[in-house]
C-alpha cells in the first residue's frame, strides 16, 4: 500500500508540473501533493491489479480520481460551505490564494481529471476509456458527490432527518468518488462486467464505512490528531451516526460494513485481492 | 440557425431533466434554460455538418459546450469573481438559490458535460469521442477558460497591460470554448485532420472577435439593451481593447478579424459553410 501511494505521490507530482500561469498551478499543486493519504487511487490501483490488469493502465484514472477529491477538498472548506481555516494541518486553499482562485482551481484539477484519463491512458481499448470516463463524471454530479453535498446543505438545522437521509448523504457525498476510484481500476485493467458489479458494491460498503468512522472521529478525537478542526459537526449541527444511534452502536455498524465488504472479496485470488483487505481494515480502524 | 437552436434547446431540456435532489437540477435548469444565443452549440452542429457529419453526432457535444459555458457564466457571477446581480436581464444563480448551491451547480454541469458526451454520443467511433472528450477537457482547464480567468484577475488594476496580455486572456476566456465547440463537432462529424487544424485557426478568430466585439458594446450599450451591466469594464478598471487602442481601431480589428476567419473557410463546400459564415457575421455584428 505504501509502495503504491509512493507511485501515485510521483505521479500527481509529474501531472501537474508548474506552468504558465504560474498562480494557478501553484494553487492547484498546494492542494494536491499537500499529502492525504491516496486511499481513493490505491484503490483505484489495487482493482486493477485485482482483475489482473497491469498497474500502469489504471495509473492516469487513479491520479484523476484523487485531482476529484482535491477539488473536492477545496471547495468544501470555502467561505460559503463549510468555511474551514485548515485542512491537514495547513492553511486551506482560498486562504492562502484567496477565494477566486481557488474556486478557479478547483475548476482545472476537476478539468485536468478528464483531461489526463482521455489523453494519457495507454494500452486500453478506447471503448473502456470511454466508458470509464462515463463512471468517472456520473460521480462527481447531482447523481453523486454534488448530491450529498446538496442534501447535506439542504439538512443542516432540520430535527427530523432519520437514517435513510443520512445514508443518503454519506453514500453520495464519500461513497460515490470510492466507488468511481475502484470501478474505473477494474475498468481499464480488463474486468468482466460481473467482477466490475462486485467491486462496486465492496466500494459502496467501504465508502459508507469511512464516512462512519469519520463521524466517529469528529467526535472523540481532538482537532491536533486529526489535523483538522474537531467537533465540526457538533457546531454545525450536522447528523451523524453517533447522533443519532450513539458511539456504540455506529463502532458496531461500522464493522458490520467491514465484514460484508470483505465478504464480497472472497471470490477473488487471495493475494491479490490483499491490497484491498488492507484498504478495508486500514479504513475501519484509522485514527484520522 | 434559429432552426439549429430550437434543437439545442430541446436538446439541453431533455438532457437536464427535474429529478432528485430537485434543488441542484433546478438551479441548473435556471441558468441552462436561460436562453442565452446558443452561439456555442450552433458551431459545433455547423462544423460537425461542414465536415460531412450528420447533426446528431455532435448533440450531446454541442449540449456539453453549452453546459460549460453556462458553468462559466454561473461563476463569472459570484460574490468572489465579478459579484454580479444580473444576467440576461434575470437575478443570477447565486441570488436565486445562494452561493453554495450555485457552486454546486457549476461542478454538476461541468461534470454532467462529460458525462453526456461519453455515454449519448452515437453513431462516432470510441477514439474520436476520446479525443474530443481530451479537446473539450483542455479548453476548460489551466490551458483554457480557467488561465485566461487567472490572468485576467491578476490584471486588475495593473498599469502596464499590453495588447499580448489582453490578447492572451480573451483567447483563453472565450476562444477557447467556441474552439473546443468547433473541433469538437469537426471530430465527431468525421473531420480529416487538416479540416480539424483549419476550423480550429477558424474558432480562434472569431473567439477573439466575439470578445473585441463585447468590448465594445461594454461601452457603448446601455445594461437595458445589453441585458447585463453595462460599463463594468471600466468601473472594475478592466484593459479593455477600446481602452489601448481606442473604440475606431478597435472596429477595424474586428473586421479585419471577421475577414480572416471567413477567409479559412474558403476550401469547403460554399452551401455547407454557410452556417459558418452566417455566425461570424453575427459575432461581427451583433447589437448585445
Amino acid at each position: 500500500m505504501i509502495q503504491k501511494a509512493t507511485t501515485i505521490n510521483q505521479a500527481l507530482d509529474s501531472a501537474v508540473p508548474i506552468r504558465d500561469p504560474v498562480k494557478i498551478y501553484e494553487a492547484m499543486r498546494y492542494s494536491l501533493i499537500a499529502g492525504g493519504k491516496r486511499v481513493r487511487p490505491v484503490l483505484c490501483l489495487a482493482a486493477c491489479e485485482l482483475v489482473g490488469g497491469q498497474e500502469s493502465k489504471a495509473l492516469p484514472a487513479a491520479c484523476a480520481v484523487e485531482m476529484i477529491h482535491t477539488m473536492s477538498l477545496i471547495q468544501d472548506d470555502l467561505p460559503c460551505m463549510d468555511n474551514d481555516d485548515l485542512r491537514r494541518g495547513k492553511p486551506t486553499n482560498h486562504k492562502v490564494f484567496g477565494e477566486d482562485i481557488a474556486v478557479l482551481a478547483g475548476d482545472a484539477l476537476l478539468a485536468y481529471a478528464f483531461e489526463h484519463v482521455a489523453v494519457s491512458t495507454v494500452g486500453v481499448s478506447h471503448g473502456r476509456i470511454v466508458r470509464a470516463i462515463g463512471e468517472l463524471a456520473k460521480s462527481i454530479g447531482a447523481e453523486g458527490l454534488v448530491a450529498g453535498q446538496v442534501v447535506d446543505i439542504c439538512s443542516e438545522g432540520l430535527t427530523d432527518v432519520g437514517l435513510d437521509r443520512l445514508e443518503f448523504i454519506h453514500v453520495h457525498k464519500t461513497a460515490a468518488l470510492l466507488e468511481a476510484a475502484v470501478v474505473l481500476g477494474a475498468i481499464l485493467g480488463g474486468g468482466c462486467d460481473e467482477d466490475v458489479e462486485k467491486l462496486r458494491k465492496f466500494a459502496w460498503y467501504i465508502g459508507l464505512l469511512f464516512q462512519v468512522v469519520d463521524d466517529i472521529l469528529d467526535v472523540t478525537k481532538s482537532s491536533k490528531e486529526l489535523g483538522k478542526t474537531a467537533g465540526k459537526d457538533l457546531v454545525a449541527d450536522k447528523v451523524t451516526y453517533p447522533k443519532l444511534i450513539g458511539i456504540e452502536k455506529s463502532r458496531e455498524f461500522a464493522e458490520k460494513l467491514r465484514s460484508d465488504s470483505l465478504e464480497l472479496l472472497q471470490g477473488f485470488d487471495p493475494e491479490k485481492a490483499a491490497p484491498l483487505v488492507a484498504l478495508a481494515n486500514y479504513i475501519a480502524h484509522r485514527q484520522n
